[in-house]
């Protein structure tokens, strides 16, 4: 098993990797928090696979526990779902020792985390996160939300958990795409600081790909502990932290246009295609690095225009540009943009022509 | 003008007690935050009496500001309004840097509190308290929440305000009947641990009901350094911030058995005497403790009967208990009371037996 701390003074927890880690999570519940019960969330995608496989664990080793379930997808990060759940949770009884249980990938995870930060005033919070992207990324750093009818992700907490289970092993029955949408997030790891990792990535994605164990170990415990520095230098994202979010301010307003019916990792690939084409423009990152990047997003089957997102969509320029401009983080109206001198160097900057950004969001209608 | 400043680390703050503030609310504005939209959450009975105030003092300091209200009640403490606002402020344009305003009394200190710590992940929050009951209670220690359909305040967060300016001549404005239901959380610091202010209170109610400039300060001032000192111990109530909670599992239970169609302080009043007297039935308290609170509450015109909260209800003991055993103070099922050994002195207690629980209710029917 590998064991990596994230230190975050009084809100440090731990990261656990382990092949069917199930059992093993039930024995640290009995331990940690003897007579308190499970409260599991999940989606209908997730249970089929791994809910009896969590709860059999639990019941084994006599830990109560009540599962909910939501539908599969963005549209369950509403205030609709929160409610219902709150309302659900409360009615069975839950007391301020239970601990909840996040199983699925980023979705259930954001949700999950929101309402365990805002139940009760707070109550504790273990992630099970079974989505490449949810491992890599969302799992670690404690941003939960949910989204509002203008934007995704506009209302949440900083809300750490109290441990994170990984089984690389669920990553067997993620749909391909899914798997994919979650690379894009872990190219954007390597582009941000890491070239080395690039190169490795751009060399061993066959690999990757066909799920070699190695291979998916590397990436995570990687991702991680990158993530893990940042956040830890910066948890509630007054700068550093920014840095995260390469590619974000694209995905988020293309992820928007298309009403959240695209997979968030499809809208961070362009995304991040779109933030090095920006730095290309500006002179930052050289030709070179861009068709690096887009030759290594194309082969690895991950969209690279806009077209790829929706076959239908009629793209508005201005409408995108003003999604940008209202996302949070924005600053008095000021779209903060995180760009890059070429892979693996990435940096905040202000203050971006609106033409220019009209001009490189047009390269990619083609 | 009074400046108390609530000790809480990095949380800290102040609280700034002065006539006729809402100039110097909007300076302070200017100054610590210029730039800076002021978004202002209110409801239709303080709009009426004090919004143009602060929104003319606001454009005098050339502040932009947008303004937003809810129903006066307890109902708009919900997942509804909660939405409502989050969208309407959001379409208007808002960023981590602009400052949500809670004018009002305690729902909209509540409501405007949760919003801001969860909309874009938390952004700061300013209180100007208008009744009795804000002003000594709620708007110090940071506890925010909406109500669920089962329960009172079970969703919510702890979120340091970073400014509260109280202006005790709102309470000119305020109707007779609020002003008694804060009183009755006055009256409970006072149970607490401080006899010697019970007994002033008790000697000085025709001078406090008549809003004499100095009761109405040295009340407001006292319940406050209480609160501060409390919370300072024990932000996030682990333990000492759950003698504030004294008569509040009775009160909420009472207030969610009326559908919230009952003033907060009124039932309060009973809930602090159903505690003594439960207090006295254990042998912690003396008869004579008993009967000169209530006479005060009675004499003070507050409720002493549940009869007095409400003329058409039939009181359902079990209910009320049920009730109990779902507030978040229970742990593992348990309710956790604050009892008293006399006026001045509570504690906690756990483990009370629910027949005696039941036999101490009924005594409030007649």
């Amino acid at each position: 098993m590998i064991k990596i701390r994230i230190d975050l003074a009084k809100n440090s927890y731990y990261i656990f990797l382990k092949n069917n880690i199930f059992n093993y999570v039930a024995k640290c519940h009995k331990k940690n928090y003897p007579g308190c019960r499970a409260i599991i969330i999940t989606d209908n995608n997730v249970k089929k696979f791994y809910l009896t496989s969590f709860t059999n664990n639990l019941s084994k080793n006599n830990v109560k526990f009540n599962s909910y379930c939501v539908f599969p997808g963005e549209k369950s990060k509403s205030f609709h779902s929160l409610e219902n759940l709150t309302d659900k949770i409360i009615k069975k009884g839950v007391n301020r020792n239970d601990v909840i249980y996040a199983l699925g990938g980023g979705v259930i995870g954001d949700l999950a985390g929101f309402l365990s930060s805002i139940l009760l005033r707070g109550i504790k919070f273990i992630q099970i996160p079974t989505t490449l992207l949810s491992q890599v990324d969302s799992s670690v750093g404690g941003k939960t939300a949910i989204n509002t009818k203008i934007g995704k992700n506009l209302v949440g907490t900083f809300f750490q958990p109290s441990a994170v289970f990984i089984d690389p092993n669920t990553l067997i029955t993620l749909p391909k795409k899914e798997f994919l949408a979650g690379y894009a997030e872990v190219v954007k790891y390597s582009i941000i600081d890491d070239k080395l990792f690039f190169n490795w990535l751009n060399k061993n994605s066959k690999d990757t790909f066909n799920l070699k164990s190695e291979n998916i170990y590397k990436i995570i415990t990687t991702c991680i502990k990158k993530k893990a520095k940042i956040v830890k230098l910066d948890e509630k994202e007054k700068k550093t932290r920014m840095l995260l979010n390469l590619g974000h301010t694209f995905a988020h307003a293309l992820e928007n246009e298309l009403n959240y019916k695209v997979r968030h990792g499809e809208a961070v690939s362009v995304g991040i295609l779109m933030a090095m084409k920006l730095s290309q423009k500006l002179g930052y990152a050289k030709k070179e690095d861009y068709y690096v990047l887009e030759n290594h997003l194309k082969s690895s089957k991950l969209p690279i225009k806009l077209k790829q997102l929706s076959n239908n969509k009629n793209w508005q320029i201005k409408s995108i540009i003003n999604k940008m401009q209202t996302d949070k983080k924005s600053y008095k109206g000021n779209i903060q943009f995180i760009l890059c001198k070429g892979i693996g160097a990435a940096f905040i900057k202000k203050d971006i022509d609106t033409n220019l950004l009209k001009k490189t969001i047009e390269e990619f209608y083609i």
